[in-house]
C-alpha cells in the first residue's frame, strides 16, 4: 500500500502517552494534565520529570532532580570557547545553540546534562553577544530562575519565575510537532539523544516551526493606542498581509496555550510590567479575531501561541532574538521524553519517495557534453 | 483521514527526481542513470552535479565546481580546535564529525562549503585520533583523491581513486532513508542547510541506518578460509545470530548497489590489493545467501550493500570507524538536493501522533504527593 501525503498531514506517525493536542476542540493534554492545570502550577523541573517518567515526582524525588539538573548547569571551556567564536561571528543565536548543544557528547549523552546545560548556553551567548562576560550558574535557584538570574547578574522576582516558569510548562510538548517527529526519526535509528536534540533545535530554528514568534507583538507595537488598531489591521489584511500570532495548522479554535499564557502575561503585568502594554494587547487580539472572521469567514484564524508568548517573554525583559532559544530550553524536556518513547517500541522511520525523474540515461564523457 | 503507519511503511512522504529505489526488482536509478551505468564512470564532482543541477556537468562547469569545492575545503582554526577537543574525549567520529560540520554556520550556509569540509573534517580527527598532526588538503586533487592524500600523507593510486569515487557515487542518494528524510523534515520548516546536514549526520549514525557497516567484514575475517564458510554460517544463525551485510527492508532481491561495489573491490584488488580476501568474501557470500535460503525461506535475505562497501573500503586501507563518516561525505550531496527539492515546493511536515494516555489528571501539591 502507498498513498502520498503531502507534508504528513493526517498520518499517524507514533502513538504517544506525552501529549495530546485537539485542534478542533481547542485542547492540549501534557502528561494527563489539562494544559491550564499544569503549566500554572507547577515548576519546570516538575513537568520534565512528568513527561520522563510518567508521574509528577515526590518531594524526595524532586529534590534530587532539582539537585542534578543543576549540577549540570557549568560549562566546559570548550563549549564556551565556542560561543565566543559564535559571538564574533555573530551566528543567529539558534545556530550557536545548536553548536554548543553539541559539544555535550564531549563527555557524556546523559539527559539530564543536555537539559541543564541549555539555559547556560542561551544566556552565555546572549550576554557574549552584549559585549558583556557569561555568569556562573547559581546552584541555589531553580532552572527558570537561575536561568533569568545568568542573564541579568540579579535574582528575579517570584512573579517572573512564576511566568516563565508557566511559559516553559506551556510549550514543552506538543503532539508531533516537525521538531519533536525530527527527534523521532533520528532517534529510530539507534542513534543518541544529543544527536536527536540537535537535530530538533536545527528544526525548531524554521520560521515555519518555532523560528518567528517576534513579529507577534509588533504588530502591537506599530499599533500604540488601541483606538487605532482596527484601522491599522483593516489596512494590514486589506494589502494581504499575514497578521503574525493567528491561525495554527493544526488549531481551528482558540490556542488553548494561549489562554494560559494570557493569564501568566495578566499576572505579571500587573505586578512588575506596563498594564497599557498588556491592555493594548488584549485589545488588539480581540480587533484582529473580529476582522479576521469578517475578511475570511470560515478560516476561523484564532490567537496561537505565539502572540502571547511575545507578551509574556517581552514583559520578562527578554530580548525578541531570545524567544525560540527560551521555546528550545522547555521543547528539550519534551524532545527528550519522545526518544525514551520512540525508544521503547522502536521501528526504523523510513516513509518513500515518489520518483518523478528520468529513467535509463546514457553516460557521456565530459569532452562529448 | 488518519491512519497509523508504524515506521511510516509504505508512506510516500515527498517527489522526487533525485533518485529510484525499486527494491521489487533490485534497481537504483540516480539522477536518471542505472547506478552501474553512473557510478564505475563518474567523479564525485560529477554526480555531486547532476543531483544539484538535474544534469551531468559540462567541462567548464565541472572546471568551476571542482575548483569551487577545492577552495573550501582548509578548516578554520575554531574548527580544527574543536575537532582536538573531540580526540582528547575520543568522541565517536560520527559525532566528531556533526559537531565539526555544524561549525560551517561561523562563516556561511554555502552547500559547497559543506560538502567540501567534510572530508577534511574526516580526515584531520582521524589523524588526530591516531596522534598526528592533520594534513593541509591539495586544492591540485579531486574531492576523493584529496581525501585519501589527507589521511596518509602521500597521494593515491588511480585504482584507489577510482574504487572510492565508484564507492561515494553508489551511495549518495537512495529515496527517503532515514537521514535523507531528516533532512527534509528540518528544511520543511524553513530552516538553513547546516542545520538540515547535521541533523541528517545524527540519524546516520544510528546503527539501524548507516551505523553498522563494520561487522560484515568481521565475520569473513573470523572465516578465514572458503572451506570453513559453510560450517560456520550454519553455526551462526542456528545460534540465532543475525548475518551482518545480509537483507535489507527495501530491497527484496539482490541490492544493485552490491554489484556496483563488487565490480569495485574485484578491480581494486587486482590492482592493489589481496586478491585471496577477494575470493573468500565473494565464497562467503554465496554460501550465505543459499543458507539464508535454506533456513529462512521466502524471506529473501540477499547481500547488501554494506558487505562489499566493508570490502572495498577496507582494501582502501581505510579503518573499520571511518566507513560511517566516509559514507556521511558521500550522502551529504544527496542530503543538500533533497534540501533544493523540498524548498522547491514546501509544505512542513508535521504528522499526527494518536495519544494513549492518561486524562483529567487533578494538581496535587508536592508535599500531598
Amino acid at each position: 500500500m502507498t498513498m502520498m501525503m503531502n507534508g504528513l498531514e493526517g498520518v499517524v506517525a507514533a502513538s504517544t502517552r506525552l501529549s495530546h493536542v485537539d485542534g478542533e476542540r481547542g485542547e492540549l493534554v501534557i502528561g494527563g494534565f489539562a494544559v491550564g492545570e499544569l503549566a500554572a502550577h507547577a515548576t519546570f523541573e516538575e513537568t520534565t520529570w512528568l513527561l520522563w517518567h510518567g508521574d509528577l515526582p515526590t518531594s524526595v524525588e524532586l529534590k534530587f532532580f532539582r539537585a542534578a539538573l543543576a549540577a549540570e548547569r557549568a560549562l566546559p571551556a570548550a563549549t564556551l570557547a565556542l560561543l565566543r567564536e559564535c559571538a564574533r561571528a555573530e551566528t543567529d543565536p539558534m545556530d550557536a545553540l545548536r553548536i554548543a548543544a553539541g559539544t555535550v557528547s564531549l563527555e557524556s549523552d546523559d539527559p539530564i546534562a543536555i537539559v541543564g546545560r541549555m539555559p547556560t548556553i542561551v544566556a552565555a551567548y546572549w550576554r557574549l553577544r552584549k559585549g558583556c562576560e557569561p555568569l556562573e550558574p547559581r546552584g541555589d535557584l531553580g532552572h527558570a530562575a537561575n536561568f533569568l538570574y545568568m542573564l541579568r547578574g540579579t535574582p528575579p522576582h517570584d512573579e517572573q519565575v512564576r511566568a516563565l516558569e508557566t511559559y516553559l510548562n506551556t510549550v514543552i510538548d506538543h503532539g508531533l510537532n516537525a521538531s519533536t517527529f525530527t527527534c523521532r526519526v533520528i532517534t529510530s535509528t539507534g542513534s543518541d539523544l544529543v544527536s536527536a536534540v540537535v537535530g530538533a533545535i536545527g528544526a525548531l530554528k524554521g520560521p515555519l516551526h518555532g523560528g518567528a514568534p517576534g513579529p507577534a507583538l509588533e504588530t502591537v507595537f506599530e499599533i500604540g493606542d488601541a483606538g487605532r488598531a482596527e484601522a491599522v489591521l483593516r489596512q494590514k489584511i486589506e494589502a494581504g498581509e499575514r497578521l503574525m500570532g493567528f491561525g495554527h495548522r493544526v488549531y481551528k479554535v482558540r490556542d488553548p496555550r494561549a489562554d494560559v499564557l494570557a493569564a501568566a502575561a495578566e499576572r505579571l503585568y500587573t505586578r512588575a510590567g506596563d498594564m497599557s502594554l498588556y491592555a493594548l494587547a488584549r485589545s488588539v487580539e480581540a480587533t484582529a479575531v473580529r476582522l479576521l472572521e469578517e475578511y475570511k469567514p470560515g478560516r476561523r484564524l484564532h490567537t496561537n501561541v505565539e502572540f502571547y508568548t511575545a507578551l509574556v517573554l517581552h514583559g520578562l525583559g527578554l530580548d525578541v532574538p531570545l524567544f525560540t532559544p527560551i521555546f528550545a530550553m522547555s521543547r528539550v524536556s519534551g524532545w527528550i521524553a519522545h526518544a525514551f518513547e520512540q525508544r521503547e517500541a522502536n521501528r526504523l522511520i523510513r516513509p518513500r519517495s515518489e520518483y518523478v525523474g528520468p529513467h535509463d540515461r546514457q553516460w557521456v564523457a565530459v569532452e562529448r557534453r
